[in-house]
């Protein structure tokens, strides 16, 4: 149950003086990203948030993926390519700490805004982003994420509005607002049907009278090879990875498939791609959903690398926008934190709460879905919550029996404001190193894509 | 009370579709350590290591630090050089989250071990140090710390032994073992008069009939100047920064007159600096403590970096050992952290629960140490505590007002197991960057000072 297998030996009396050394010198495992200049030309760039996505994250997932049977713990594909962290305060009047849409702006615009705000500054000014400076030099563009396409994050790019909220106006915004007489954003997939499909306005009718194809599950997601695509697959988020069915799309599937279509455009693209629901199982307190999503966002990012390294003029880069929980590796005085219990769980225990508050037997229920010997007492535990016939009630029994196992501590059902980890492969890749501002990101972007955005920092 | 001071504003109706830009280009302020490769050859390395200081401590003390009258969050020292992260994850049969024995081992030594090993590896055997290493080349060494000076950083670059908690025979160690016939290190300053004059030994009398000097102030520290020194001030560790007296120096002063005396060896030096009670802070779940640490650190690897910059052969790094308490910045679900509380307090909750529980009014001793307007809820439950006539029930009343009202929250009394940011400058420090083992840092220290020393991947 630890990181790393080891026999338990008796200490043997220390020899006196003997200093042990000698024998193969340990590689010092030196990653990709090293600060290497790579001054080779810009054509595209990937940018990928983990929204929620901090440092005991990134961390804890690359401990449940470990292979115990050697010696050194494997770095995840994130590792590979770490060049620094990014700090994530938002300007806001009366919050310190940032929300998503205030962070995605940030990263989108390269300015600090208050909390809510969609590619709009303080004044409620829009405000360009690097997608639309992208769209006028004539790239190819798209969104990606497990949330609805409209949510803060992907509409921090594609769209402006005073509030994440207004998620219809934010639909709108990707169908009404040209540039250069064209629809700003080629590529759109994600859940969020109810947006689009609304009494007032079938946008997924006005998309595909203008030759976007329309696509609602996988397969036909993996059949089109349109160069302009609304994908949507749930009428709001997608369901956790480890929750899905066959005919929902991954967010490796989304990524390469956007990558695909946006790739035929001779002129480069621009490419968003976020691991929308780390966030949300952070906010939930449930470790199972967050490495779940951990893992759709690794393998993601996996694809952008692969299809970078072939391309060589691909600046990929990967961040979160800030942390979510509180989470720690390690709780109440308790110096492990164990994977196993984390991996025996085949559904998230949202998925399971569902079931039970829709009338499954709780022991059935947890049986079917934990590969573990559950207790007495934490079986109890599930249907004590269960008499309450909530969900919520439900969900938060069975997420303790995972947090407990795993010695999992959170301390907050919100957000938290330290630094997070930055990610970059590819052409100037160095110049996302050190320790930087969530503004840096956008004003990189439009260095580096030779735009004439000029970001005022007032 | 935010980080930035704004002036709220009612948001205007936006512009259909006015996207604001122009004015003056916004800086990318790009730190300092960015991978810019620097070959010149190294004479001394510094090693600084903040005990317990994850990333939530980093963050948390800059934005303590911030200030708002400016747009941007100012960077603190540490920031300027960040390089990226390190695992800690120890070798232990039992544990998966490391101690600061085994982690500082696996950065004094190259070798992962157990959770309490002083310099010896899983089977109990001593491992060679890159103080032990420096020293056979003929540098300087030096070992510097605000806990004792034979707790378990320290002792893991200077002395061997199964368990942290032989503080007697460690200090031993530091007498005992010689190499090439002289003590390996010459500059000791710290806390721990308890473990060098006792019963059995007094170790300060045979270090000074070997020509070091003993000084147990600050006076007579900054008014010695011989290369070798004993500097003891504090029976076991000193007082937090907030708390001390001016007889006892900071870990600055410390640090400087380590570096002084040590630059005086032709063949250069090798000196670890810790930072030992960030740590201590964040087992106590102390956030006024925490900061006070981070502070005294800050300072400490400025006045290295300082003397760095002009020697131009110095190879500065600084890291964590791992974080401690699962501190994060917000908590309940709160967007904000506030740094205006911690600052309202003029020495630690710790100190104020000594007073009151030796007999002091709990109002007085209130309203003399902290400069806020406490609430009569505030002020009744440190009564209510006192009443116990315990130091740590009194301590915790105290500690929760600050934790509440600056939203700072806690997992756990223990350590957690979140990669820790690494940071460098000088020679080479690019070889630090990107996402390393914590047994690189003795990997890399044994390659670049050119030992022997060959590190054996069991």
């Amino acid at each position: 149950m630890t990181f790393k297998k080891l026999t338990k030996k008796a200490l043997p009396v220390l020899a006196a003086s003997a200093v042990a050394f000698g024998g193969l010198i340990g590689t010092v495992q030196q990653t990709e990203a090293q600060g290497k200049a790579d001054h080779r030309e810009i054509k595209n760039v990937i940018f990928l948030i983990g929204d929620g996505m901090g440092v005991s994250y990134t961390s804890a997932y690359r401990y449940l993926k470990d292979d115990p049977s050697t010696k050194f713990v494997e770095r995840t594909e994130l590792d590979k390519y770490l060049v620094g962290q990014q700090m994530t305060y938002p300007e806001d009047p009366e919050q310190n700490v940032t929300d998503s849409a205030s962070a995605a702006t940030a990263m989108s615009a390269g300015i600090k805004t208050y909390n809510n705000a969609i590619a709009v500054d303080n004044d409620g000014s829009e405000v360009k982003t690097v997608l639309e400076a992208a769209k006028e030099q004539g790239k190819a563009t798209g969104l990606v994420a497990t949330s609805e396409i409209t949510h803060a994050t992907p509409a921090s790019f594609g769209a402006h509005d005073e509030s994440r909220k207004n998620m219809n106006a934010i639909a709108d915004d990707y169908y009404d607002e040209l540039i250069n007489g064209d629809h700003k954003v080629d590529v759109l997939l994600g859940g969020g049907t109810d947006l689009f499909v609304r009494n007032d306005r079938n946008l997924t009718e006005e998309f595909k009278k203008d030759g976007f194809s329309y696509v609602t599950d996988r397969e036909q997601l993996l059949a089109d090879n349109n160069e302009q695509v609304l994908g949507l697959f749930a009428e709001r988020g997608l369901p956790k990875m480890i929750d899905r069915t066959e005919d929902i799309p991954s967010l490796e599937e989304m990524t390469a498939s956007a990558i695909e279509r946006l790739n035929k455009d001779q002129d480069g693209f621009f490419l968003m791609v976020e691991g929308s629901q780390v966030d949300w199982a952070g906010h939930d307190n449930d470790i199972v959903g967050a490495m779940s999503e951990m893992e759709d966002f690794e393998k993601a990012f996996k694809a952008a690398i692969d299809f970078a390294k072939k391309d060589k003029h691909t600046l990929v880069v990967a961040t979160a926008d800030h942390s979510t929980g509180g989470y720690s590796i390690g709780s109440d005085g308790i110096y492990n934190w164990f994977g196993e219990p984390i991996k025996a769980a085949k559904r998230t225990p949202d998925f399971m709460a569902q079931e039970i508050a829709g009338g499954a037997s709780v022991e059935d229920t947890l049986k079917q879905y934990i590969d573990l010997e559950l207790t007495s007492e934490e079986i109890q535990s599930v249907k004590k919550a269960a008499e309450t016939k909530k969900a919520t009630d439900i969900d938060n029994a069975i997420e303790e029996i995972f947090n407990k196992r795993s010695h999992t501590g959170w301390t907050t059902g919100g957000h938290t404001g330290e630094d997070v980890p930055v990610y970059a492969f590819g052409p100037s890749s160095e110049r996302f190193a050190g320790q930087i501002e969530n503004t840096d990101q956008a004003k990189l972007i439009f260095e580096l894509l030779k735009t004439d955005v000029k970001v005022e920092d007032k």
